[in-house]
């Protein structure tokens, strides 16, 4: 089948980017003695996460209930890296299959409480890493002596055992100029709070720490022994603009046809917010919700649910009805979760397809 | 099953709510003499769409093919109000069941011409709109002589029909006092437009209007035959900014759990935009992402993919882990796009639960 008898919005994945930003990941990770989890929010989809494993990922991370028991056909290694707090998560957690050697973060006594009970009552043992603020401000504890804290509670109840600490630098996702004064302030931060856990008794076995913008910086980290970026293995716009992949490196596209051209001066494609997301650009001066492969010049610049609305201002391009222009988004995570089959394509052949078996809740009523 | 057994982040829909918020569109429609034909994007629901015909739709209205084809089991009546524009997309609408008397909405010759070609290989009559711009300036022909062109292309190539014309007054959403000026431009657009068709020997059977912010001022825009307001069986924060629901007709709303409070200041729930959508508030001087149902002064300031973080700088509610909350989305209709079943309550009951069929594109490969 060729790409163009695809009805469209449609995403699409070039198979041959996806191999070479799977390796090349694989290859940095292997070359630095750091074990790659791959956080698989970004795909979705055991495809590539046995694709990830097959290149040499030490087991993989998940943030949902749903994607942990999807990858745990894959492997016995999960981290669940989302503070498992309520009873439904954790008895979905729990009634994970028993070869799934499960870890989870979390960064509160309430989650360490409820996930002891629930562990003891399944009769599981679950590793913990205990979830550090290095300056995202989202979660995590924001002292050592709070992580010391939680690690006292976790080894207090077993079948709970302390595995080590966690972090996320989503706020270090700047060009790569900008990252340096950051990621020397994480570098020190690391030291500090390494050293005040090996003081107390709690070496962690596990640091598990690095985003896709910050991944290739991983080794100067000292410490460090996990990194799970997520998508490096599509890249999207936000990823080019900090510097971590060019734009080649983006594999993954939204097919778009050109629906109208009634109101002059626009065009709008059938790529809307249901297709696309309406994600901002948080990193450079782009904007927009997306671009045009073939037309970099050429942004998505508004959206309804099903129509986007092509910036034409830079461009002498006038596209026609029934055109078709393939768009890479802001935010593939996104886009993923939006649809429930990607199509991999070489060149303009759809060579195979693959559901996004891990999207969605699958909650069970 | 209790509300509070289901794990989060769920959407949850009051039905009291809900059925309440049918009855009135329909009586609205009804006393009125208009004929409705809901927009099911909102839903997506069969069940939501029978309860719609049951109430007297005339028929209803979808964005997409997969949206027709699920709903073609309930009505033999279904408005595409979409540009049928590319071969993959036309070869699905042929292919409705034959019981569908289909019709579609369209602003090019080029519609046309593909459109006219697929109906005759089909051996299939549709009935077309002229899609109109009537002050939105997203898809639509922008005179009515450019009405008229359309009208008689249409006319020459049966076996399509030309049925009339729709417009979508988008552009109208701020408040019941904004909306004032330009309802009455709409109003003198609609006389001038149908004047002209009438004119040139093309009066329509069915003119087409109305959104949910100026549903119930339909009746004072004269010639409209037809409304098509979709959000109004669940309606959001931003539907109440406009004033053509209250906060309490907000049937649907997401429930979360407290997943962390270890940074001083916040309180991360478990909605983020891959439960919620990052859609802003248009309308009004509102903030966030979405406002909860218990504490309508805290909202959701920011969000990752799986995190929702409120704001918890104008309450002196402190939530602790573990505790839940309900939210009121900005715009419903993308979070019913983010899930696959949406569960019906009454109180804290969970009486129902329902699959959103016709989310997603169910692209045959």
């Amino acid at each position: 089948m060729n790409i163009d008898e695809l009805e469209t919005p449609v995403p699409v994945v070039d198979l041959d980017i996806l191999e070479r930003n799977l390796d090349r990941m694989a290859g940095y990770a292997s070359a630095h003695g750091l074990g790659l989890r791959p956080h698989i929010k970004t795909h979705k989809s055991p495809r590539v996460g046995a694709e990830q494993l097959r290149r040499g990922a030490v087991g993989l991370t998940c943030a949902t209930t749903h994607e942990a028991e999807v990858m745990a056909d894959l492997t016995d290694d999960i981290l669940v890296a989302y503070p498992p707090v309520g009873q439904a998560r954790l008895a979905r957690l729990m009634n994970l299959p028993r070869h799934v050697r499960l870890m989870v973060a979390l960064d509160s006594a309430e989650a360490i409480e409820g996930l002891a009970e629930a562990a003891q009552a399944a009769g599981r043992s679950v590793r913990v890493l205990v979830e550090c603020d290095l300056g995202m401000h989202r979660v995590g504890v924001v002292t050592p002596d709070d992580a010391i804290r939680l690690a006292q509670l976790v080894r207090a109840r077993p079948p709970l055992e302390f595995a080590g600490v966690t972090f996320y630098p989503g706020h270090i996702r700047g060009t790569r100029a900008d990252q340096a004064a950051p990621l020397a302030a994480l570098r020190d931060d690391v030291d500090r709070w390494l050293g005040a856990l090996r003081a107390a008794g709690f070496a962690p076995e596990i640091v598990s720490g690095g985003s896709t913008p910050t991944a290739f910086d991983a080794h100067e980290v000292g410490g460090l022994t996990e990194i799970r970026p997520g998508t490096y293995c599509y890249n999207d716009r936000e990823i080019v603009s900090t510097g971590a992949a060019e734009r080649a490196d983006c594999a993954f596209t939204v097919v778009a046809t050109i629906v109208s051209t009634a109101v002059p001066g626009q065009a709008v494609c059938d790529a809307g917010c249901k297709a696309l997301g309406r994600e901002p650009l948080r990193v450079g001066a782009g904007t927009g919700f997306g671009e045009l492969l073939d037309h970099p010049e050429v942004t998505v610049k508004g959206m309804s649910e099903e129509h986007g609305i092509l910036d034409l201002s830079q461009t002498t391009w006038r596209p026609r009805v029934g055109e078709r222009v393939r768009i890479i988004p802001n935010h593939v995570c996104i886009v993923t979760h939006l649809n429930d089959v990607i199509h991999g394509v070489r060149g303009h052949r759809v060579e195979t397809s693959w559901p996004v078996a891990a999207r969605g809740r699958a909650q069970l009523v």
